[in-house]
C-alpha cells in the first residue's frame, strides 16, 4: 500500500503532462504502479471484475494513461501476469532424470498446475488472453518462449529440441483449451490422474521418441 | 439482398414491439435476418470490422435486439458460423479406410482446412470466440459435439471412442492455438506437409493405438 500511495502522488503530475501533445506521458514508476494495481486486482477480483478504470483508480492515474501504456485489458492482464511457478528451478528437474518417464513427469507437473485454482486460472487466463487479440498473443508467445520454451529446448537432450518443445506446447495448450475452456467431454470430466495417463504417452513420444515429422505408420 | 429487405420491413415492426415490457421481441424471421446479415458481414468484412451495430443496421433492426438475441459479438459470431465442410460426408471417408493411416488422413484433412484462408479463418475464429467467454465456449462445444465429435465417436472402431475423439480434439485445438493464434516456433513456420508429418503419429496412436489412459513407458 505504501508503494501504491507513493506512485499515486507522482502519477497525478504525470497525468497533467499528458495534456501536452507529443510528450511521452508517465515514467517507469507510473507504469509499475499500474502493473502492481493490475496484479492485485486480477488476483483478488478475477479477470471479469477488473477493469482498466478500476486499475487506474487504484494506481491513482488517469484511465487514458492505462490505455496509453497497455492498449487493452487483455494486454494489461498479460503484462501483469507471471508464471505461477519458478520455471528456471522446475524445468531441470522435470526434463532431467529418467528419460523413460519424461512424458509422465511433464504431464504430472502441468496437470498439477492446471488443477490448482490459483495457478491454473493464471495459465488459463494467459491462453484466453492470447486468443483475444494478436498483440496479446504476441506478448504471451514472448513470455512462454522466454520462460519455458527456450529453456526447455536447451535442457532437452534430443535432436530437433525446439520443434519437440513447440509440439509439446501445442499439446498442452490443446489440453487447456479442450478440458478447461471449451469443456470437451469426456476429457473435461476425467480425474487429474486419468488426464496424466491420457496425455503422458504422446508427450513421451514428442520428447524422447523418433524425430518429429517422420511419418511412420505404427501407432 | 431480397431476403434482407423483406426482413428489414418486418423487423421495424418488431423493434417497436420491444418497447412493451415483458413481451418477447422479434420472431424467428427477425432472428434469421440478423444471422444472415452477420454471416455476410463476418465473411466479407472479417471479425474485427463487423460490429453488433453494423449487423443490426444491415438487418434493419434495433441494435438492442441483436443484443437481446445473441448477447455479445462472440456469441453472434458462433451462432452465425457453420463448419466450412460437410462433416456428415467427410468423416466416414476419413475415419473409414485403412486403419494404419487414420492419423495421417485426419492430419491431412485438418491441415488442409486450416491452411485454406476462408475455411481456416472460420475454424480459428470459432476457437478464439470460445476463449473469449464461457457462453461462447458452450456454443462452440455444442457445435463441435453435434457436428464432429459425436459423429466421430460413432464411426471410430476402437474401445473408448468418445475419449479418443476428445483427445484428438484437444490435439487439434492445440495445433490451432499454437501454430495459428499464438505462433509458437518453429511449429508456426513449418510447411503444411511438415505439420501433417509432425502430428500424424500422435493422432494415429490416439485413434488406433492402445486404450488412452494407460501409462506405458515406451515412446
Amino acid at each position: 500500500m505504501y508503494y501504491y500511495r507513493m506512485q499515486a502522488a507522482s502519477a497525478s503530475t504525470v497525468s497533467q503532462d499528458q495534456r501536452r501533445p507529443g510528450r511521452r506521458p508517465g515514467d517507469s514508476g507510473t507504469r509499475d504502479a499500474v502493473l502492481a494495481a493490475a496484479q492485485r486486482q486480477f488476483a483478488e477480483l478475477g479477470y471479469d471484475r477488473t477493469t482498466m478504470r478500476s486499475v487506474a483508480a487504484e494506481a491513482g492515474v488517469d484511465q487514458k494513461l492505462v490505455g496509453y501504456f497497455f492498449g487493452s485489458k487483455q494486454r494489461l492482464f498479460v503484462a501483469a501476469t507471471t508464471l505461477p511457478f519458478d520455471a528456471a528451478a522446475a524445468l531441470p528437474a522435470i526434463l532431467g532424470g529418467d528419460p523413460a518417464a519424461l512424458g509422465e513427469r511433464v504431464a504430472r507437473f502441468v496437470v498439477g498446475i492446471l488443477e490448482d485454482a490459483d495457478a491454473g486460472s493464471r495459465i488459463i487466463g494467459l491462453i484466453r488472453a492470447a486468443a483475444a487479440e494478436p498483440e496479446a498473443a504476441r506478448m504471451v508467445r514472448d513470455l512462454l518462449t522466454r520462460e519455458l520454451w527456450a529453456r526447455g529446448a536447451e535442457l532437452l537432450r534430443a535432436d530437433q529440441p525446439e520443434l519437440r518443445i513447440s509440439l509439446v506446447a501445442s499439446e498442452l495448450i490443446g489440453l487447456i483449451m479442450a478440458r478447461y475452456v471449451i469443456g470437451a467431454e469426456p476429457l473435461a470430466s476425467l480425474s487429474p490422474e486419468a488426464v496424466v495417463a491420457a496425455i503422458a504417452p504422446a508427450l513421451q513420444r514428442l520428447l524422447a521418441g523418433p524425430a518429429p515429422g517422420r511419418l511412420d505408420k505404427t501407432p
